[in-house]
């Protein structure tokens, strides 16, 4: 690999300063210093030494790469640290460490993820909050450090993925309203360009379209994924012309938000509304109760964290058996809201 | 330091081996390098390199450390992932990246950070959940490693810190409730050896004495900092001879747990038991409205990464107003429930 010439080139200054910036030698300066690793971030040069230790598995840590900001995890977070236990659970038999690689929603991933990677940090990568197009996984493959993804893309690289089941969720919610008469029915649509967003309403265009039913433009409602983002919903929902009878939240951080925000205008979820969310320790609070989808975090987790290590060399040959690619299903907990 | 040395002796393996197996180096067999890595461990061995990177600022990243684990995070976490928020805000002024340092609550976390150390991984280091006698502090002290911590512990290296201020939060509770007529006030007691039990309890039984009162054995509940805990502590109440008629919850992690479970029993915070406890995102849906102690944790995280950058070299002279020490003042909002 000639990544420190072309660093070198690129700055036009020596290849040996180059490599002593990059090593962290006291006899650089701290502007030089800083140049370098900018550009290494900007050519996407990935640190030999970093490189190495990566391919041979020698950091001994595993990197959970996860969003937050005010807009994600402002509030808190219901699904991660449930998760994040199961991936323990199984790195503590190999004496593996976890650090949750936290990029903000103020950066952007492909590029934050470049300098987790060229500051040398983990044998092995969990990549969450895809999106429909993930720049991230081509970049991982190309330098063959050994991932995961919890979620899918457009994007395959032939990486080992589990994903929620959205589909399964996106049919058995439209069956159960269709069969309740439900005809108007509403999807809130999480942020940005996450691909659970796309793979959720296009099945639910395809379920409803089995009944003759479409999916109307302004029944999607487009909001952040959290308390507040669920809490706006209701107010659309109240000033909407023509509303919907029911909604479905994808989302588990925004049923709490929605219940409120309904309570606030006097609508009553499962006799005003019908409401089919996911469950979560909060949504246990809810009166009436959720009508929900659930799952283990924890076995999410370890199944996440079994399948990373059986693509890695040193650890492949103890998890013959580990999931590649999974759709984890989800079970609907009947409650009295939808 | 003549780490590597004592190393290669205790391993009865060469110094050059103990350095290649150290280094990732691709030439020594996997058992070799983990007898040496879990040696490091052992014996408290900081890398050069790894130590060169942290005194000279040259890893781009700071790690929180905090603990996680069924009985901790298993419900999900609404204190941690504000801070985050604004530590990360201070850390992209100057492109340093933040890393969570999960430390399961299965694992010592004394040797956890250790061993977080040993890999080099951080120019600095914010500790969460100090203990009443905290090893880490002195480590990090011996191995010249910035760090800051949030909350306290009898251990003191001189190191900085910000801790919320429970002393005022007992003071301002206990005269609250006493005014307002009771007489036998419980406390709920955070898990494990956690300093900030030590600090709240003792502030409260001077506060009480002040009154003539003296606070019972059996007034104070011990129980694990989740929903689960809240819930057990309602029963107890119920279940206990001479119940306290107020009770005073330190962790915001209790609340919603304590007024299911008091729910369960019939008694209703504010009529029939005072409750004075902890604000947070949950605390907003609880009914009857909770009366706790608010703080911004999005400031906190700002204070405690500026403060932490002033004591390193590379930014100290940015930061000349930073907090060293403060006890973080914290609100009382007002409710129906105490």
């Amino acid at each position: 690999m000639k990544g420190i010439r072309r660093l070198a080139e690129h700055l036009d200054i020596s290849i040996g300063t180059v490599s002593r910036a990059l090593n962290g030698k006291p006899d650089v300066n701290e502007e030089t210093r800083r140049r370098v690793l900018e550009a290494a971030e900007q050519l996407g040069y990935v640190a030999n030494q970093s490189g190495r230790a990566l391919r041979k598995g020698a950091t001994g840590v595993i990197g959970f790469m996860m969003q937050t900001g005010p807009e994600i995890t402002g509030q808190g977070d219901i699904f991660f640290m449930s998760v994040f236990d199961g991936v323990q659970t199984v790195l503590a038999r190999h004496k593996l460490d976890l650090v949750a690689l936290l990029c903000s929603s103020e950066e952007d991933p492909d590029d934050y993820l470049k300098r987790m990677v060229a500051r040398g940090f983990a044998d092995g990568i969990i990549l969450s909050a895809t999106r429909r197009h993930d720049a991230r996984f081509e970049f991982l493959a190309r330098h063959k450090i050994p991932f995961i993804t919890l979620g899918r893309s457009l994007t395959d690289v032939d990486q080992p993925w589990i994903d929620l089941d959205f589909e399964g969720m996106a049919e058995m919610s439209v069956e159960r309203l269709v069969k309740a008469g439900h005809r108007k029915i509403g999807f809130v649509w999480p942020h940005g360009d996450l691909n659970l967003g796309y793979v959720f309403v296009e099945r639910c265009r395809e379920a409803l379209a089995r009944h003759g039913l479409t999916l109307s433009e302004e029944h999607i409602f487009r909001t952040n994924p959290n308390e507040a983002g669920g809490y706006a919903v209701a107010r659309s929902i109240k000033a909407s012309s023509d509303p919907p009878t029911a909604i479905i939240l994808v989302n588990e951080t925004l049923v709490a938000g929605l219940y409120r925000g309904l309570d606030e205008v006097g609508l009553k979820p499962g006799r005003d509304i019908a409401v089919i969310g996911r469950q979560s320790p909060q949504a246990r609070f809810l009166s009436p109760r959720l009508t929900g989808f659930d799952l283990s975090l924890r076995e999410l987790g370890i199944a996440l964290a079994e399948s990373l290590l059986s693509t890695m060399p040193a650890y492949a040959g103890l998890y013959p058996q580990a999931v590649r690619r999974k759709l984890w299903p989800m079970a609907l907990v009947e409650g009295e809201s939808g």
